[in-house]
């Protein structure tokens, strides 16, 4: 096991109205800059309780509406310029991870002095933020738990990651039957986010790593079990909980502080929503069966095969050809179970024009991953999901 | 699953030599009030290389030396005197989970205005403490990283569990090569402790909380495999890390939040250990089988059988013989693999004359229990035990 540092202070509130907790935000200060997205959190009632229970704490609202699924920089320079002019003491996300990261990196850019792409591109120059908090209105990418945010400059083809210790929220209300009117396209994807979040943890050489490892696993066999569930069953709550709580682990450090993965499927499926705008989690799951293949040969197939016996229960003895049927059952769950889009054609991607280019961009961040990838691999690998 | 609310604020230095993280305590003040048991760190040198650092970095250190295994009430009005006298700003518990338990109850004390055992007999009176800091020596108890301490008046045999948000430490130093010199005994004793936080979160007829009872089988899975490994070799790094990291998450909340257990092993052995002064741990081990063989019956058989099946790997279709099997394995885990003593006998409990008063005390804790014990099945268990 590698030598780490875990920090995870975000007080959780989790279960059916927890939204009350909002009055809590009131011990941060009294102006309040609460972000959404397209506005279903009105239609579905959430944007009333919540408001009606900030101005009985005392807060005064200030509204960024429209947090796009790809949150733009320029949305967050929007969000910023309302923190600075209104003297905002924190900042409100009610929404999913798009939401909560634009949140997130208005509510640093408030303490920092220049734009706040330079905060996207350089992680270390986020030294502060306002406190942050958030109401999650969808299971996916664990932004409720953790200190990344990823966001867009479409202008330039950029969708880049960044991440902090200031980011981290204070306090997240995660009530998961919010979660009941997902529809069955976001609840698959999100499904898909959480496991490549899990997947990009779990695949490294790294040995004994036992708890990181064994939790890892534990997270994956909840969401093989409750995401069909949740499709199914829309409000489920077990379903929902489940699926909800195993998206903040995902990726709060718990499966990751003491491993040494490089992530590599992320940074791929980063370029292919910077080029196309295309839904994250869909654009993760084609991905990940074509890099598992990719990456498969006698060194890797000792892992993918402890993946496919302790996640799938795959009882053959050989490790590649255990390998490979935990690859086809990843395969067939996403894309029969789950009903994800298949392949790249099947979100709207019908020519290679950009691959070159993404694969360039991807590469760089794949140099240290569990396989490392050349830009001729992530060509491959984008080809293989074509 | 439950609602809940978590919130594990402690920063977790985790590694070889994070002990040079001991510099930030300057951050909580001046005056350090230093904890710890028998001396033992003396002899390791982890004493003479914390002091150096702490010197270093501008903190006056006062001591509170010789904390018990099972740490008195004696001792922490010490510390407490000490706190007040000299002003301290903060406590710092280098040693096991006794020396941090102590060392809570006093930054408690310290800003409680009366005697601090009122804070161990009353949870709600504990309102603030100074910030708390450990530095962890031996994997079991998991305080490094909960708001719970366990304090005993010998004088009238009582041992009692309290705790609060503000006994969580601000940080804690998980340095696995630091265990290398536990004994065998100690080893065995703290993988007992560690398996039965587990196993007290595990046992309940709660549904629907699948990612903490599949976090708990890992956590098992983890302990089982390098319990004996540790034995073996006590200077296996990845051993000692994984039982180290295991122990923490045992009782921080991971698996228990969403969960409605109460546990009743522990009050059990709580009362042995105030009437006879035994290692905590050895305790549990002693008790767990035969607490899950009273407890088995048609309506537990299914979740003892679930626990036998994922931890075990039970073959047995049958959910009472899968069950039996499960705590066969325990059973021979503790007393076989671990080699702890397998009855009170064994650790000198030679009469049966105070089992009506400590069962007395001990069933009023397990009313609500997996399975409510009456006092005249804590009777029978000390005897199945004895």
């Amino acid at each position: 096991m590698y030598d780490f540092t875990i920090y995870v202070p975000t007080r959780i509130h989790f279960g059916r109205a927890q939204i009350s907790h909002l009055s809590e935000l009131r011990e941060s200060g009294e102006k309040v800059l609460l972000a959404y997205g397209g506005g279903s959190i009105k239609r579905n009632g959430i944007y009333d309780h919540a408001l009606s229970i900030l101005k009985e704490a005392g807060l005064q609202v200030f509204e960024l509406a429209g947090v796009e699924p790809n949150p733009r920089i320029e949305t967050v320079r929007k969000g910023v310029e309302i923190c600075r002019t209104e003297g905002i003491d924190m900042v409100l996300a009610i929404g999913g991870g798009s939401t909560i990261d634009c949140a997130k990196v208005v509510a640093a850019g408030a303490r920092y002095d220049g734009d706040p792409w330079d905060l996207v591109l350089d992680r270390t120059k986020i030294r502060s933020a306002l406190p942050i908090y958030a109401v999650l209105t969808l299971a996916a990418t664990g932004s409720e738990m953790d200190m990344h945010a990823v966001i867009s400059d479409m202008t330039k083809n950029e969708k880049w990651g960044t991440g902090a210790e200031a980011l981290l929220p204070t306090m997240s209300i995660l009530d998961p039957s919010y979660t009941f009117s997902v529809s069955k396209k976001q609840t698959a994807a999100g499904t898909a986010d959480m496991m490549s979040h899990t997947f990009e943890n779990y695949f490294s050489f790294e040995e004994g790593a036992d708890v990181q490892k064994r939790f890892g696993e534990a997270l994956l066999k909840v969401m093989i079990k409750y995401g069909p569930i949740a499709l199914a069953h829309p409000d489920d709550y077990d379903a929902r909980a489940n699926l909800m709580w195993a998206a903040s682990h995902a990726i709060n450090g718990l499966t990751r502080a003491g491993c040494a993965p490089a992530w590599c499927v992320h940074p791929m499926e980063h370029e292919l929503s910077a080029f196309y705008d295309i839904t994250h989690g869909e654009g993760l799951a084609i991905l990940t069966p074509a890099w598992m293949e990719h990456v498969l040969d006698v060194r890797t197939a000792p892992i993918l095969a402890a993946y496919a016996r302790n996640v799938w229960g795959a009882a053959e003895s050989d490790d590649l050809e255990a390998a490979r049927a935990g690859i086809q059952r990843t395969r067939d769950f996403f894309f029969k179970t789950m009903g994800l889009p298949e392949n790249l054609r099947a979100v709207g991607i019908t020519d290679e024009q950009h691959f070159e280019k993404m694969a360039e961009k991807a590469s760089a961040a794949c140099v240290n991953s569990f396989v490392p990838l050349s830009k001729e691999d992530v060509i491959e690998i984008y080809r293989k999901a074509f």
